[in-house]
């Protein structure tokens, strides 16, 4: 069986041309490193390359110092941007989340049986509402309240506290605020968003309303990157349900709890396990 | 095992107040009617009651007329409007198409098989391709070219085609044009369009691009009633499929067409089986 | 909006015959209740008909022992099996559980968030690891340890704790104890269990390796009644899942996990919502 | 975009050493082959490693000769099998049928319209029923009826049949009768199969009766290969679809055949784009 806690991820992506694979996988021949699984792809409208590769080191004492070096000028030749990760590397994750816990239980839930292997080092909310929750998973709870007066300064102490707690993931786990372009643009590419609708339908503020006005037959929920476009970043993940005429906009948001959960999740994972990719305005998402 | 051949449709609709139900279910046992299966919505947004009955008459000499007459002067009380339908009834349908024939081929097969109790009366198109098919089929088929300055008269012949052969559905199969409000309006409610977008996300054209565009990681299709608000008719059915960054729009046209005819097929079997009913711009959709 | 607090559901079978719908709906009628929704089946293959109505008493001072008794009489002439029903009741209930606790979790999560209207009222594991989710609920946990030679005994003290606690329904959530045919036997028809395969297929103990052995390419989940027939029980609801070649035995547990818990939900909500009827070895399940 | 014209297509497989991808992708560039897709997957229970490359020749006169020549001896010191493909090949293909037709239908429709690159050279049925479709599809059609005594000759015939019009691909599109072990043995690896049940669930006749009998909430189908275990063969995938009690036997049947011909269509397409591997008695699909 695979043994994941010597595993490396290898991601990377340059432009399209000739000898790109060969670059790496010749590498990690002459290093003895042995491929598990390698997932390519490339976007022929930007003309752009993307890769992933598992690897298991053969030699017990695999550096990645020197790994790193001595395919840096190779990759430089390549324009290649890279990463190179443990497998066994658990992020230090910060939550934002308002009184909906779904999303948040559901983390925690996976968070503590090791189904989703990060660190979650911090829930920041608006209101008090999350903390014995928080309290009962051992995890630090700052409640900072908001006002339209006080939102600078909210939004201030939250990239504090982000910092602080050293994390390098920002989940927002249906954290009801539009954040300003500042906390967007501070958070780009590396916080992601549950949205209660397939996007770019039903953008903006209730949306399972908007959706029963409109009597839709489904509805789902959008996992993204946040970025300066509200309700606008690159899509990771969605998930859909079947409904009905029966269903009033209160049974929409019950019902919908459980899409925006694993949407949610799954996004978290392929972010955590290196798999999504930017291409432009859009995500690959490699070997999910 | 049920016999469908005696099996006989009752539905209705009326503003929601005591012995609706009552209303239909002593009349049904009155006139020893044997109810199959009935199921029944209260609209509490629009305050509308709405029922279906399917239902096999005990006596073999059972008269639709005397029923009816029977039935009248009791719903009228209720401001009921009502309809009865034998089971065996088979529609006569006017299919639209343009080029693609997924559709059409999907409800030639349905209808051939007997898995769609309708009778496809007339094919009309706005080019000559589908012909051979409709030809192998037996079904009479007419070229109705169309140019910005034709339009009139193309549609003024659509509607005489639909009416000399006594139609009482129409099916656009992807039918490429954007209707007159002329029209649209001569077909409202008796229509149901296919169109390849979860409405009302992507309406109006190359829904497939647009989707693309997005990076969407799912695209469906929705089959709505025509009326004067393009893309904007009663949904009916939708469909899914996941997709991936993989998928280029050309890709994404070649997997619609599974959804597409599927929802199409999904929506035309609810419709003649009398399961769609109209509660301001929304369905309701009994038993299915 | 639907007012659930005054709702009451009915629910009722009885041989096929003439008027049995009358019968119900007349008396509804009579009574002046308000039918919000009605659903009823005939199985023809047993010649048994069954029906499910919600409905809102118009009298504020709705009694249901005069509702009931005056709708006994009447219900016996027709043989018919009948039950009345607030909706607003809280069936309570004993979950069995052993060391896996998504199912446990989910169940807590949804009862603590009011979307399952149950009253957990004791959680019995035949392990410790538990206790402390159930503490944090305020739910009294049992460990009743079983070897081969005390398993009499504690199935005994099963039985014992669930009288105790004046249950009325009984839910083994990976549970991991074959039960002897008394306990089934006692069991028999008020607890719902759920087995991690699609049943019938993979059968007895761990279903994820057989279907890893015949490289299925969808494992389910089943939930079911228990009956003294193992794994045999009447089917409630099943949940599916697509995988591949990459996923290990050890993987599908993982993954399974989210279908075993909702398909194990769905199960219990439509059992609370008194929609399952059981027409011989199958159930019915009305308006779900 | 893709220029599919001069895609070709590498797949291999061999024990799991140090250098397995590296050999390939080494080589890949050496001869100026342009890597577009490259998928692998090691199975850690066989120990065993399998790839497949989509690339483009960037030499206008790529030799597939001269490529596998060069390559031979590489492959040889890894024990690997490998096989090179343009994937503008269309394989020829020999259809089995007996009356339904719903599988073949499907498959004449995506062939004819250039959904499925396959080129259907016979149809062969053990009834007289589906000539007219082959016909109107300009496909030579073979009526070989079968009885107890005349099995032998049939088979021959059927074996016959095939190599005449060098087929590479067999397949049984819902071809109700059970092969012998000498036509077996003969298709095996080269036959697909479509079986109206989720394997290894309800083997045999009749499933969807069985299904019905045990009161199961989905059913589904299976296309896999054909070996000398009836039923047993290598799957390759399967479909499934939510039923409910009010699905009797022959609705299941009408029903079943939407997943009946998606999951075959699968089936074949995964197999003609040269993506499914076997493992033993499991198979490994790359890059779907």
């Amino acid at each position: 069986m695979k043994n994941k806690k010597k595993a490396w991820i290898f991601t990377a992506s340059c432009p399209s041309v000739l000898g790109t694979v060969d670059l790496v996988t010749r590498y990690m021949a002459e290093t003895k490193n042995y491929i598990e699984e390698i997932h390519s792809f490339d976007d022929h409208s930007a003309e752009r390359f993307f890769i992933r590769i598992e690897f298991q080191p053969q030699d017990d004492n695999f550096n990645a110092e020197s790994f790193s070096e001595g395919f840096s000028s190779r990759a430089t030749e390549f324009d290649m941007q890279w990463q190179l990760t443990t497998a066994m590397h658990r992020p230090r994750v910060a939550i934002l989340v308002s009184k909906y816990d779904h999303c948040l239980n559901d983390l925690l839930y996976r968070h503590r049986t090791g189904q989703l292997n990060i660190d979650i080092a911090v829930i920041i909310s608006n209101h008090p509402d999350l903390e014995p929750l928080a309290k009962w998973h051992d995890i630090p709870y700052y409640h900072l309240p908001i006002t339209k007066d006080t939102k600078p300064q909210q939004e201030a102490e939250i990239i504090k506290l982000v910092e602080e707690y050293n994390t390098e993931l920002v989940i927002l786990a249906r954290y009801m605020q539009v954040l300003s372009p500042k906390l967007c643009d501070h958070l780009d590419g590396w916080a992601i968003n549950i949205h209660h609708s397939l996007l770019p339908g039903f953008k903006g503020a209730r949306p399972y309303h908007q959706a029963w006005e409109k009597g839709v037959k489904m509805v789902g929920a959008t996992a993204h990157y946040v970025n300066n476009d509200l309700d606008e970043g690159p899509i990771i993940a969605q998930g859909i349900q079947h409904v009905d005429h029966a269903y009033y906009p209160e049974d929409l948001i019950a019902k919908g709890q459980d899409i925006e959960r694993m949407t949610l999740f799954n996004a978290v994972r392929f972010h955590i396990e290196k798999r999504v990719f930017l291409s432009g305005s859009r995500t690959v998402i490699l070997g999910n």
